[in-house]
């Protein structure tokens, strides 16, 4: 395994200064073809970079919305902004305005909140902006090794696991969510493999997942989205191992469009389906999985590959990001704190 | 209602002097961006026509092996070949081997040999073949049409119909089979409307279904693969209707990739779902699904897309061109003789 993972990070603060800082991340719209960091100086910039998803993946997104809340104080420090607190609440509504499904950039721009209402000097509070922003960077990386070694656990020996989108490093600040359970159980066990759903119309599992696992030697076969139930049916599938963008509080759990028909052929197939995602991707607050919003995108992203266009004009599209897959289809949820029955969630916050 | 479909042939014989002519057909992997026909005037254009999908749908395969029977007639006799009937049907096998699915090619095929069969002259067989393709291409309309008003009947008023891949006009000589059904249900009500699954790898969903649907000015919605499932939960979806390259005798359905995952999500939502496809298409030989061959094509239909590669280097492809869809997720087959449960097709045999 070359650890490719382990020299990565998806979203990394830069110190440039006392009180200054950028948050460097991965260009992710170009992979596989580039590996390339920019980086992102301005609430605004943070705002554009999530929202074109330069920065993607649930836990990336809250690294990523964490940094934006700092990077925001930083610059309405520079400009001596006149109501910095109020500036600055309004800064971190609007970047957590760019997408609405993943509950991870609210939960971290909720912790950054916390920060703000604690109070101090503009300096203070910048200053604890960063620090926090840091520490939720650290934090996630040692929350998905948990998670991988949790989910290596149920993955058998020599198995072949299917994943759809990328819950990888590259979704997260590193190691990966599911595939930081494939990366552990590869790492007990070298016979095991992946298969990846392609995941259009954006491609994750075509572009990313195979990257990231090429990359780390681990052996991957691409498919489309419509085989999973062909591979199923030969049994060659063992497990499906997923992320999530939102869990709500009976565990449906939301995650990129697509999971939902994999989950539905895996429980034909009586093939275990779980997720694996942080706590912060489960929000109590929400019932059930009706109540999570689904973002609905640019029609573009189906009509047109690599610039052309796939289909007639005058065609119309609906492009919802996610689904919802309810919790009778789910065996497990893999947190960081062990894995729970998706009804169960209640006990992972009453554990903590 | 322009009646695009009246108006074209997918695959036609032109006469071109006595004992003459050529298969002219529509160039179908430039289809939506050009709509140009070809003319195929050997066997071996034929072979490759089918082989790289220049020509495709079953029906529509089926009847160009007829032509190219007849093509290979016309070229034995212009070379005054020594061996006519060994060289005509060693042709006719090189034909067949083109795609092994499709079990239409091979009945057309045979209903060509039995013309070999009955004897004649050089001449007299060439005259026979040619005659009997242009009759088993008038025929497929006239079937296409039954099938479309069989099939209109259980559509709902106002039905969302989801498809997948292209049953059209363009993957038979006219008409089509799923969308058979869509037009002769469009022409009595025409407040229905279509979903058209994009079908990866191909796209014959996005690039022909979207094509044809929308020259016909039938409302036409184009989705992902893996997003069926979430319109159905939405009750946006009211029936399935797709195509069938072959059906065993016990109605189990081969079919393009991604269409048993769709049947598995219409069970899982219970919405009919039924296959369109005329009585050529069942292969009585055959007991169950199991025992279809399955073609498996090239990597770089998946790892490609408008000449980009859309993954990474070094990444493992499996390629299976078709799935089975068995009986028990297949409300009714929808035949030129009537709609018959998938178990019940010895009916269909006894009944002719």
């Amino acid at each position: 395994m070359s650890e490719f993972h382990s020299k990565i990070k998806t979203v990394e603060w830069i110190k440039t200064g006392e009180l200054d800082g950028v948050s460097r991340m991965v260009d992710q719209t170009l992979i596989p073809y580039e590996y390339k960091k920019i980086d992102i100086k301005t609430a605004e910039q943070m705002y554009n970079a999530i929202k074109t998803m330069i920065v993607r993946g649930a836990p990336a997104i809250g690294i990523s919305g964490a940094h934006g809340a700092a990077l925001c104080a930083i610059e309405l420090l520079k400009n001596n902004s006149g109501n910095f607190i109020q500036e600055l609440k309004r800064g971190i509504e609007y970047i957590n305005s760019s997408r609405p499904t993943a509950v991870n950039l609210s939960w971290a721009l909720n912790e950054q909140l916390k920060i703000v209402d604690k109070g101090g000097s503009k300096e203070e509070i910048t200053q604890a902006l960063i620090e926090n922003a840091i520490r939720l960077e650290n934090e996630d990386i040692e929350i998905n090794k948990k998670i991988g070694d949790y989910g290596a656990q149920i993955v058998p020996k020599g198995a072949t696991i299917l994943t759809h989108c990328n819950a990888g490093a590259l979704a997260t600040v590193g190691y990966g969510t599911a595939l930081g359970v494939v990366r552990s159980a590869y790492a007990k066990d070298n016979t095991i493999q992946v298969f990846a759903d392609e995941t259009r119309p954006r491609q994750q599992g075509a572009r990313i997942t195979t990257f990231e696992l090429v990359e780390d030697g681990i052996p991957v076969t691409l498919i489309t989205d419509g085989m999973c139930s062909y591979f199923m049916k030969k049994g060659m599938i063992d497990v499906v191992v997923v992320g999530a963008d939102r869990i709500a509080a009976n565990g449906d759990s939301a995650n990129k469009i697509g999971t939902y028909t994999v989950a539905i052929a895996a429980k034909y197939h009586n093939i275990p389906f779980y997720i694996a995602a942080p706590k912060s991707t489960i929000d109590m607050s929400i019932k059930t999985g009706d109540d999570i919003p689904i973002e609905l995108r640019d029609e573009e992203e189906v009509t047109t590959i690599n610039g052309k266009k796939i289909c007639a004009d005058g065609v119309k599209v609906i492009n919802p990001s996610f689904d919802v897959t309810p919790n009778e289809l789910i065996k497990g949820i893999i947190t960081e704190c062990g894995i729970f029955k998706p009804q169960e969630l209640n006990k992972l916050f009453m554990k903590s």
